[in-house]
């Protein structure tokens, strides 16, 4: 009895003198308000994972996927890709000395981006392969892995890996408690996010799903290598996200998130499944703690899905409005 | 005291009466002879998973790559995709007037091999085409379920999906709990894998890596769907088999087995890692109990990779000298 009373006493002097620490124990999910979007995650994954309910989903077939690029982590004022695409040539410059005085690399060092757009695609992808291409798949990983340690955002000025939406690293965490399989369907690179998705998001490499190029096996030396090409493999975004879906997993997923046009398909191709779904977009409403953009914006644009959501019910999150908290760096 | 005493006699009496239950119990290999394989593959597991040993390897790393045709299932004597395909051909034959004067469709519905292989790669294409696209993924599932179902393989007289290697399953279980991720590396195609692995092998669609076809996104009637296209997306042999594991796991297997020269890079790319590796070939040795084919065989060549086993160590497996059982249904 002794014993019993002192336990008494000592969680009675936790609860009152630090409440929080109870709460934080029973709420997964803290950075999120107490409004609907909060709610229905909540309800969402308590009816998939309760055995018996008519909405049961077993664990092998939890599924879900997110964005990345402003669903995970900032990509305002441009990707972060881009911004290591347009660090790298200048890093580059010295062993090239030819760009310049050739467009698009002209631009890029001369930081005259209008005359960087003014070469189209075509430069783009000139850009991308200058960048992108020519080492080992292991080379790539190390290079960023290198811009990552060192490059800042410049409107948090904090590393590029920090800014992540708290809110969502806790709902990825909260998926996996309950037995999903978490995984990441990105336009972006899939091998410039392979590197740091782990230790960001508790994401490995083998959930990681993204666009590519192509790598060719060629042994040098004695030494196997998969060296990559400057040549397109898969473009992961819009009708691509589904198509990347499955040709990697195999499944459908029954909980899909992003917030931009380029997740449309995605949530379509989740919502069409049958069962019970949960299809999710991340509204940038909060221009001072983050920034406030969507139909009009270039990078990150939401229009279509936005209208998508609305008619079908999918949850829009407001961040302003919804997210108690966005970045740790913030708390 | 009495209770234990009553413990011990039913302990005993199960060891006299069925000493096999026991055994079972301590060897997850059962279906291997205790000859240098056996020996190799324990000492392996044994040392990577042993906290502390120089050879650790950590849980998310433990990833192991299995080709199929010849070295999870029979392969002889035609891969059973090709016998699909052959017997699609006559399914779709009524809906198909023109092939019956068009090769290389004449061919395959005459049974006249010769006429089918000459038409050479094109007309191998064409076949593949029109049994592999124009169809939803979904409904290709579907189509290789339903004829999985009925198929039997002409020697054992089973499903093709009872001719599995009852060692290798029990090496797949066996790796599996040990912390392996175990993975198919395929030649044959993704979906036509996708279908029954898991209930063959345990492994689940996710873990399959596969020769594809491209897919399109499309909305039919608000229903959105994946379309299969008749045109190839990924060839995953040979030099594609690390291509294919980088691109879906981004991880070096440590340990790799296969059957066959369409392996032989597959286990260069596992060597080539630190650390400690596994390589090991299936030799089909056993004329009897399966076939016996090596350097000579259109299914399934061993002759290269066979001289490169020998030259580095790999582990070969003489299914005749090495595997007590062969089939489930050999029991």
């Amino acid at each position: 009895m002794k014993k019993v009373a002192r336990t008494v006493l000592f969680v009675t002097i936790l609860i009152v003198l630090n409440p929080s620490l109870i709460l934080a124990q029973s709420d997964p999910l803290p950075s999120w308000n107490d409004t609907a979007p909060k709610k229905a995650i909540l309800a969402f994954v308590d009816k998939v994972t309760k055995e018996g309910s008519p909405d049961f989903v077993p664990v092998a077939e939890r599924i879900a996927t997110f964005d990345n690029d402003g669903t995970l982590w900032v990509e305002q004022p441009m990707y972060v890709q881009m911004r290591f695409m347009l660090d790298r040539i200048k890093q580059l410059a010295p062993q090239h000395p030819e760009w310049k005085t050739t467009q698009p690399f002209k631009g890029v060092l001369e930081g005259d981006m209008k005359a960087v757009a003014a070469e189209g695609e075509k430069g783009a992808m000139q850009l991308g392969m200058a960048t992108h291409a020519g080492m080992s798949v292991e080379q790539f990983q190390q290079i960023v892995s290198d811009w990552l340690a060192s490059a800042t955002d410049p409107k948090f000025h904090k590393s590029y890996n920090e800014c992540i939406y708290q809110p969502m690293v806790e709902l990825l965490a909260y998926l996996r408690a309950n037995g999903f399989k978490t995984y990441i369907v990105s336009g972006g690179g899939i091998e410039f996010i392979r590197p740091w998705a782990f230790k960001a998001y508790g994401i490995p490499p083998e959930q990681i799903i993204g666009s590519s190029i192509k790598t060719k096996f060629q042994v040098t030396d004695g030494k196997p290598e998969l060296m990559r090409l400057p040549e397109i493999a898969f473009i992961d975004d819009g009708p691509g996200k589904p198509v990347g879906i499955n040709q990697y997993i195999g499944r459908r997923p029954i909980a899909a998130f992003g917030n931009s046009d380029g997740d449309k398909q995605m949530l379509e191709w989740t919502a069409a499944g049958s069962g019970a779904r949960f299809m999710l977009l991340v509204h940038h409403t909060d221009g001072e703690r983050e920034y406030a953009y969507d139909r009009k914006s270039s990078m990150g644009r939401l229009d279509k899905a936005l209208d998508e959501a609305t008619a079908k019910g999918w949850i829009v999150v407001s961040m302003k409005d919804d997210w108690k908290q966005i970045f740790a760096f913030q708390r």
